[in-house]
């Protein structure tokens, strides 16, 4: 379904299992495309964002402005993309040569960066990224499953707990919750990741402390089996889930094309704009009852 | 208005001039709070994450789980707040420590960390970060001035140009105007942040490559005045907004109180929750004709 031209374009269609009032349907979906970026000062690397292709010279001068790299026009020599012979991966890299005494700090930027981009690059595609995570840990098996009422009631169930959302609007909301429905944890965050990574935290903390259980056990309870999060899915929300062991996500909003990709390779069921009678299941719906 | 003790609660209320229908009124919002946590590893900082306040111990178990440092509870010897004396301090360190073969690790995890750190650190408190950021570029003059129906429009005119959006729902969308109205640059990406770099990237671009103004020029319409932004605002929006001399923003959602808190020092007027006839002026009303 996916050609390699597809992650060069902001929007890709992606294969859906819609639930809804009027029963299940398979369909086509957009999904936003993601994809990393590599950001190269004077030919190294210097950040990798993950980003939607498109304006990515401009991504690259803006991001360095934002950093503080450059501070004008002035200091920029060139802005282009990679020239290498592979489009695909030459559509993932810009480099950027500064001129001036912003040429003069690139040797510096990119020594105090080195060990950073070195730490958490993803590589230059989207694809190495998830053929290293699928080498290291395994796809997460389907053992049991959930029915769709349990499902369908998340949302709800996350916003009961989002007590400072309804304060401000201004908040993201995650909560974990094990295959026969307990809420195990639950938070609110400026920032989505750090929801997600205070409700499994939490789980962490919890086994710390009084021994209970995070990772998943089969057949019994006490393991966090899924996780509502009150916006969008971006990759790195797979990525949490699935190293946490969490088998279901299940989102108000929309998954990007990579979160896709990775839930696919994970193992995990996807489900994006749960909203009411209405579930977007975008991988895996093997592991839901009835479908 | 802001006591030290409120930048440890989730919530924080803000004054805000509130434009609508009804008039002008002069009304307490409440915001979500945004503040810096630093994460320590054996007593030497890891990693600063912007966060709101509350659940900070499950957010650093989250993260280092999410960043591979821990892979279980079993590796995690203490959680635990700072104990420096300064309260206010202490409450937005959080101390890790660990044990076994992930304790053996941590000097080398340090170290891959080191250069990354002292880059991006926004120091203990977000107070910090204001104070460096001031004395480093100067807050934006109040130079002229705009009227409310030129707000109002921004946000459809925004949305106009989002044609990703329309399709998946999931991108956001930001876009730059001159004082006079006229659209500048505008771009849509999965992450907010990069959606605001890629506009003003591309001003930066354009003027490298044609000598078009970036740079406000007083009493000129070439240069790039105000920002419309799809969702909320934090910290980091605000910081570029000010770094490209941009002196309104408006957003259709949110800011945080370090948003709100960092626009002010800016001399930056912040506009939220502009929906309708709805605009929340969060900071310098002045800039705005008439009220």
């Amino acid at each position: 379904m996916k050609s390699d031209d597809d992650d060069l374009a902001p929007v890709r269609k992606v294969g859906v299992t819609r639930l809804s009032s009027a029963g299940v349907a398979r369909v086509a979906d957009a999904a936003a495309t993601e994809e990393p970026l590599d950001i190269r000062l004077h030919g190294r690397s210097f950040a990798v964002v993950m980003r939607t292709p498109g304006q990515d010279r401009a991504l690259a001068a803006g991001f360095l402005l934002s950093e503080r790299i450059i501070r004008s026009a002035e200091d920029v020599g060139a802005i282009e993309h990679c020239r290498h012979p592979d489009q695909r991966r030459a559509h993932h890299v810009v480099d950027v040569f500064l001129v001036g005494a912003a040429a003069a700090r690139v040797p510096e930027m990119l020594e105090a960066r080195r060990q950073f981009v070195a730490n958490s690059s993803c590589g230059v595609c989207g694809r190495a990224t998830i053929d290293e995570l699928r080498c290291d840990i395994a796809a997460l098996p389907v053992e049991w499953t959930v029915d769709v009422p349990f499902l369908r009631a998340l949302p709800s169930r996350l916003r009961a707990t989002q007590a400072a959302f309804e304060e401000t609007g201004g908040l993201h909301g995650a909560a974990v919750f094990s295959r026969a429905g307990r809420l195990l944890s639950s938070a609110e965050d400026v920032g989505r990741h750090n929801a997600v990574d205070k409700c499994i935290g939490q789980l962490l903390i919890d086994r710390h402390e009084r021994g209970a259980a995070l990772v998943t056990e089969a057949g019994g309870d006490g393991g966090a089996d899924a996780i509502a999060v009150s916006g969008r899915v971006a990759f790195e929300i797979v990525q949490k889930a699935w190293l946490a062991g969490i088998s279901v996500i299940v989102a108000v909003s929309a998954p990007t094309t990579l979160a896709v990709d990775l839930a696919h390779e994970a193992g995990l069921t996807l489900i994006g704009f749960a909203r009411g009678d209405n579930l977007n299941i975008y991988t895996h719906p093997e592991r839901i009852a009835g479908v």
